[in-house]
């Protein structure tokens, strides 16, 4: 079994897709993360869903968490709902780091190493430099347990 | 609104569970990852999906990926099923972290600053010493989006 077995097609965001457009396919597809591709559509990143989230909030609250639980209610959603303007090239990361990207032929062993390593719930799969889709967590663990 | 309008029931495991049935857990509910309890039902770690898929993986693929790639299919197989024996207390890291746990008072920014933080898409919620159940990534982008 490999990564053309599993792989399934994917939903992709750019770096100019507004934040709130990201989170709301993250919502209403149920998706375990997002893939930001390049004007090409190869992969350039792939963001879980806690970092699609993590977008959605004030930098202070991610660099000290106390500041989230002393700002009241009615201003939370403020914030949550102020957006507008952001897009998802601020939620890559400042360093290149390793991607959760293979090829069509990697074993489940190897998609699983991935996963597992760069804490990512999906797996982006390249043929030829183009997106061919993801293989997520949750396809690989059904198949895993044999479901 | 606050997690306790967002908790749901969630299930648990404990730190004897084997790794099958955690990962058969993950799969057959759909669920973004498991919450670890003691034996009074307290929360002792939350486990994203990718860190149980990572106790069913030979440590020296998460030390070296090179290896995951090296060792064929059929040995890939073996290494997967050979999980007996395992249990989810090797997937608790050895250092203390940060742990995605809160009260049923915390807002939503502090909700979606704990899964932004920890990369954990479920939080934990207590209240008074007892599991109330977790608010998931999910239910959170889902109402932030209003839907």
């Amino acid at each position: 079994m490999r990564a053309s077995d599993l792989v399934t097609e994917f939903p992709t965001v750019a770096l100019d897709t507004p934040v709130g457009e990201a989170a709301r396919l993250l919502a209403e597809q149920d998706l375990p993360g997002l893939i930001v591709v390049d004007e090409r559509g190869r992969p350039l990143s792939i963001l879980p869903g806690t970092q699609v989230l993590r977008l959605a909030l004030p930098t202070y609250c991610i660099d000290d968490p106390a500041l989230a639980r002393v700002i009241d209610e009615a201003h939370a959603d403020v914030f949550l709902r102020s957006l507008a303007g952001r897009t998802v090239r601020e939620a890559l990361p400042d360093k290149p780091r390793e991607l959760p990207v293979t090829g069509p032929d990697a074993t489940v062993l190897e998609l699983a190493t991935l996963m597992a390593r760069t804490h990512s719930p999906l797996v982006a799969v390249v043929d030829g430099g183009a997106l061919r889709g993801a293989v997520t967590l949750q396809a690989l663990v059904n198949r895993l347990i044999g479901q």
